[in-house]
């Protein structure tokens, strides 16, 4: 038998640019973070997988680090229990790497799955083949992914270091802004579908702004998510308003109670990535009749198996399967195009921030827009592979930033003193 | 990229002489029919599969061999896409293999099953890792199973050619002859639960051998399954008399509904085989609330993989899961070890008839019972090989038997033809 002994892991922390996209906990900071993770094993194989970077997360992925060392790569139960056990020794609290929007996934599938797919990609290596043939083999040869349209500012307030230069995307704050964001996404990407980060602007705004994207792209489906900044009866009206309009309304509304208000009503299907975000959500998700579509992101529901088991459930419970994305980088991009490619049930396009950063810690070639699409990288594992020097200067940027965990919400306060985060706020 | 294209793939039916089990809907035939799945790629790997050969399933499964050569060892879903098609367009009907009593299983998933489980031992070939470590990884050793009695006469009436003469469990109509039974199958393997096949004998005289068997072994957690032999009421009254007695109570009555209706008034857990025995099944029985422990069977669940799926649901929506079985051979063994193995959440002893027969189609020594328990094969796939003598003499025993379905009705019908096949019986 092949030596698949994990002997070394590392996390390391890196920063990139990140552009002043707005949301309805405020905005996104300079630079947002990401934790690079490496799993080298007895042979010399190595594998990468990637996470949030909040202090906190970073202080569970060093123990669960060390608490994995000498594991077999292909014991993947044995890895989970191990990283379950660790986790729940730690004191540590927070840390949750998405503004706290997404604050009741499972800390320990949020731990495990960068550890997962670093084992997945030397799994691959090992085999010669690449990451989705360990997920029953890819059903496309490329993932479709949306273009993902923010309210934003032209930069960020009192900026320095010129951390606005690369930022070619302007204001957008109303909804001339974004169709002019939409056009240049899609001619740069080839996008076939939209969708709108809400929750920012009043909600008569927002299906304004939508139906102009709409008579402007009459063939493209669209999206709204206002990260439940709305009340069920908003929600309601708003879906009112938008029927016909968009494929499906995106967590309009907090909690599994107010969705199912909200879905008794609506005529679209409600999506979420909010309100179900762990395995122990499902249950009581299927038993109201909250959402028709859950959005999966392997990030928090423990690696590329356990969203492969989540498309499973969407499935047999006949729930649609979308996904999710959160500021990510190459390593991250690429194991979600596995992911998706595998997933015979992941009917809609999925969700990316990729267009918004200009850094990254692979080596470019790999990962490539054709048509809006992913094509599926088909060399041994995930397919990508570490730049160096990139990832030693995302590595000291992250040194230098100063940020230490997201919070769009501070970031805003400290521009605008007056800024609440509640929720609903319309 | 290794090669693993599909060249040949063949179907072998086979008969090995079964002893006369008695059961609801009849009893068992002199002999119980497999078939043997063999394929073999580019490279010259082969691998093994084990499922029904009822006619109709053979004719399929001869379809879905044709249909999948060409097809790569790794493009799981894509097998199972072409497996879904070609079973659509075929008009045979009938052939579950299993007596009539799982009727509304999946015919793609029993379909796909051994060209997955095939696929999955040539895989780990490739890797030289054992199928477990295709599945997540064994989380346990050794995979206790439960010492399955029967109610059973002391031979085949009118037998000729010697059918019975390794039969050398004698005969069990009552608490008695159970006993025996039960210690020889305990001494022989070791074994640390039981399961009684019920719906024999009316449900006072089932209760009676329960109630004995406990005072014989009380240390060992009891089953009782008479396959959806009794009313609602009669399966009331009987969880009554058997609370505290039984670890769980499998299909005392047919159907979701009936099911819930015994499961709201009985106290110990509700198992089925019967009424949740495909993915569109788990729903309503969660919405209905009918049974709280699933027995898996991979033969009708669509492969290891799918029953991966099916743990991870019964994990996620709060049901149990233990392991159904049917008469198999060594390769099926293997992959109902495998796949218990890698199964953190699969937590009762499996079901299995291997006590039962005498002859198999692979090579003695991979597989043997310590304590009760089968010690998980640690070499390449699923660790058994095809004796090639033995295969030959048990496809002539099939050509020669005659049997082409089980028909356990018409043969008790043979013997007794004032028997009807009724549910619920008493």
């Amino acid at each position: 038998m092949a030596v698949s002994t994990i002997r070394r892991v590392t996390v390391t922390p890196v920063a990139f640019v990140d552009p002043p996209l707005l949301n309805t906990v405020g905005v996104h900071q300079p630079y947002a973070l990401r934790a690079i993770i490496r799993i080298e094993i007895d042979n010399g194989l190595t594998g990468l997988g990637e996470t949030y970077a909040d202090t906190a997360h970073i202080a569970r992925m060093e123990a669960a680090a060390d608490a994995i060392i000498g594991s077999d790569v292909f014991a993947l139960n044995r890895i989970h229990r191990i990283i379950d056990d660790c986790v729940a020794q730690l004191s540590v609290t927070g840390g949750d790497g998405v503004a706290g929007m997404i604050t009741t996934a499972s800390t320990a599938d949020r731990v495990f799955s960068p550890f997962e797919v670093a084992c997945l990609d030397i799994q691959g290596k090992t085999l010669g083949r690449p990451v989705s043939d360990l997920l029953g083999g890819a059903v496309r040869a490329a993932v479709p992914f949306s273009a993902y349209l923010f309210y934003k500012w032209a930069g960020h307030p009192g900026a320095t270091g010129g951390i606005d230069e690369h930022d070619r995307w302007g204001e957008a704050i109303d909804p001339d802004g974004l169709i002019r964001q939409a056009h240049r996404m899609i001619d740069d990407y080839g996008f076939t579908a939209i969708k709108l980060k809400g929750g920012v602007f009043p909600p008569d705004e927002e299906v304004a702004a939508i139906k102009a994207l709409h008579a402007e792209f009459p063939d493209i489906p669209l999206r709204l998510d206002p990260n439940a900044a709305w009340t069920v009866d908003t929600s309601v009206r708003v879906a009112a308003e938008l029927d016909g309009i968009v494929e499906y309304l995106e967590d309009p509304t907090p909690g599994l109670d107010g969705m199912a208000e909200v879905a008794a009503e609506a005529k679209m299907p409600l999506a979420t990535n909010m309100c179900v975000v762990a395995f122990d959500h499902l249950k009581p998700a299927v038993l109201k009749n909250s959402v028709s579509v859950v959005l999966s992101d392997h990030h928090y529901w423990g690696g590329l198996q356990r969203s492969r088991l989540l498309g499973g459930i969407c499935e047999t419970f006949g729930m649609g399967l979308s996904m999710h994305s959160n500021s990510h980088l190459g390593i991250s991009l690429a194991a979600m195009t596995h992911l998706a490619a595998a997933t015979p049930n992941l009917t809609y396009a999925c969700d990316t921030h990729w267009p918004w950063k200009f850094e990254d810690v692979v080596k470019p070639g790999a990962l490539r827009f054709v048509d809006g699409a992913v094509p599926v990288p088909t060399g041994p594992g995930l397919g990508v592979e570490i730049d160096e020097a990139a990832l030693e200067r995302l590595h000291q940027q992250y040194l230098d930033c100063g940020i230490r965990d997201r919070d769009d919400t501070g970031y805003m306060q400290s521009i605008d003193p007056s800024f609440v985060n509640t929720s609903p706020r319309w």
